[in-house]
């Protein structure tokens, strides 16, 4: 089952914060010790999530221990090697592909109970991560790289009709969303669904919340990206403004459930609040730099009785989920392409903003298409 | 089925902020206008419930226009009059109780859903209100007082099991802790579950989550209700002490539930939500005077699958649901008696936190027993 390793592993590395402008650089690691339930991905494509952003300049906390990091967990490839234990039904010549997180104990409760981003233990990230239950110690390296090695419980084949490349930002800023929108009864027990934000994750959330059966309302501070959240799947449109007060006023009261993908903390959160129905959730899946939330009203939280909850990507059985619904209804994203050699273009640029909606960047060299 | 109307309305009012000092004066005034499915209760018991305070305090909110306020809404009587559309199967001479809610639309899918507390047209304050589906525009007079008029929907009779002075003090913090205790399965899904707070509403809570069969932590600042807390209901004691942190240490992970009855504004809210197993539920029932909350570490609340919600009172049904495991259970309030005349020394003790737990006024005139 196995194929003897004659490659190395090389990928672009930040060493510091100012690496986000355009100077990651490319070098060669050591990846983890190959255990009995790893395999290796020889990377085809790989999206840049914005949490590459923050952990390569350290927007979220200090990283002065972690550098050199290669970033990237929305990796899809060919499997090239795999473990006598190998998960998943994985074998050599599989296209399949890795999220955010790439390990956990796998025994605790929220494990077994397809959990696995809540373990109890802790979960192994994709990147600046550090295994414990094999190769312990070991740092674990993103998939901004030729190849990628990790536990494959984590690892999924990506199903035939979906394009490999499109299904890359699908496996963290696709599940962040879709995960929360499942749980939450998107389109079941909450029919009437907010996305807070367009941007990646809120583009995202625009096409699940509609393939759900929702009905969809975009949420947004300006106007300018109406066109595209009616496009991508919401049948109406809230634009905030600069005076959120009026702006929600007959709208109180509408909402099941608010996906909130902004993590402005200056956000008028208890307007937001306003707009959900007694019992209905609002839940946080973008987490703010400065670590802080905008006060809360506890009174309309009280007198709405309004739950507000955070949601962290998915586990492997929500991913598979996802993509089955992916491949079902012929789901896209909208993603721009960039040649792995042209990240130090393509970071800068997702840094001011400029994708329309994720990136995904190819290794032409591997195999991926531009 | 109705008796004719040979009495005044009367009871203690405040006229201003400074009434809660113990300068309430006995004033009468005109209740609403009696209608086809009101009640008139002859007033024996009414607790004196925190929410009294901050009313006739003007805590909350200005209340300059309200003044002069009867307050009370743990009210437990003789019914003396009863309209032709009475509810709750009520008849004179009937032992019955009114809570913190007196009305709403009734019409609503809140209302209609057996979750009145959170209609759409807004609840009616048992004082502090103004009636708008019967006898539009009258204001609401509480229960410290000799008689007491509302609908009749909002009344329960009070089982003849239960003490009825004890019963009165359950009626609004009682149902406002078992609201969310039976809502977010406390003793079912929820098997381990904190209170928050051991003063009136967290001995109700401690009583209620025991006899739910939950296994039930108090958590306060310092151990001295501890021996307290343990003959309320709870096993386990945690002190929160100086050092939150160290406090919460090792102790991570272990509660389902957390019902909250602090209200202050600098609690250290991120501690107690590192209490709580993903998918918990931590439940505000206090309002804090300020308004505010500590702020939120969104992080925690993502990487725990953490929700943060508020429940306001409970409807008639939960109510009654309290009433029948109260009766069933033989469970009791710790209470203090005062008589109705004296609630000038009544209310500034309760101001100065020297009730173990509630205080229930006695209005020996009309029958209640000290």
């Amino acid at each position: 089952m196995s194929g003897a390793q004659d490659y190395k592993f090389e990928g672009w590395a930040g060493d510091s914060p100012d690496s986000i402008k355009g100077n990651l650089k490319w070098i060669e690691y050591e990846p983890k010790k190959f255990a009995d339930d790893d395999v290796d991905i020889k990377v085809h494509y790989c999206g840049i999530c914005a949490s590459d952003i923050s952990t390569l300049s350290a927007g979220w906390m200090p990283m002065d221990e972690a550098y050199p990091q290669v970033v990237g967990h929305e990796i899809v490839g060919e499997v090239v090697r795999v473990g006598p234990n190998v998960k998943n039904g994985l074998k050599v010549g599989d296209i399949a592909g890795v999220g955010a997180q790439c390990d956990s104990c796998l025994e605790c409760k929220y494990c077994v109970d397809h959990k696995e981003q809540y373990c109890n233990k802790g979960q192994v990230g994709t990147y600046n991560g550090k295994y414990y239950r094999t190769s312990e110690g070991s740092k674990s390296w993103g998939g901004y790289a030729n190849y990628w090695r990790g536990p494959s419980h984590f690892v999924l084949p990506i199903p035939k009709e979906i394009d490999p490349a499109e299904a890359a930002p699908f496996l963290c800023g696709g599940v962040t969303v879709f995960s929360p929108l499942k749980q939450y009864g998107a389109g079941t027990t909450a029919k009437d669904v907010g996305i807070i934000g367009i941007g990646g994750l809120g583009h995202f959330a625009l096409i699940f919340a509609k393939a759900l059966g929702a009905n969809v309302t975009a949420i947004s501070h300006s106007d300018h990206k109406k066109d595209d959240a009616l496009k991508l799947g919401a049948s109406d449109f809230l634009v905030t403004g600069d005076d959120v007060e009026d702006a929600v006023k007959g709208r109180e009261r509408s909402l099941d459930l608010l996906i909130c993908t902004s993590n402005d903390p200056s956000m008028p959160l208890n307007s937001y609040l306003s707009l959900l129905r007694p019992g209905g959730n609002f839940v946080l899946v973008g987490v703010p730099e400065t670590g802080k939330l905008p006060d809360l009203a506890p009174f309309t939280i009280i007198m709405n009785n309004i739950h507000i909850g955070g949601s962290a990507i998915g586990s492997p059985d929500r991913i598979k989920e996802m993509l089955d619904l992916i491949a079902e209804k012929n789901l896209h994203p909208w993603i721009s392409k960039w040649p792995l050699s042209k990240v130090n273009e393509a970071v800068p640029a997702m840094v001011a903003g400029k994708a329309r909606y994720r990136y995904v960047l190819v290794n032409e060299e591997n195999g991926g298409k531009l």
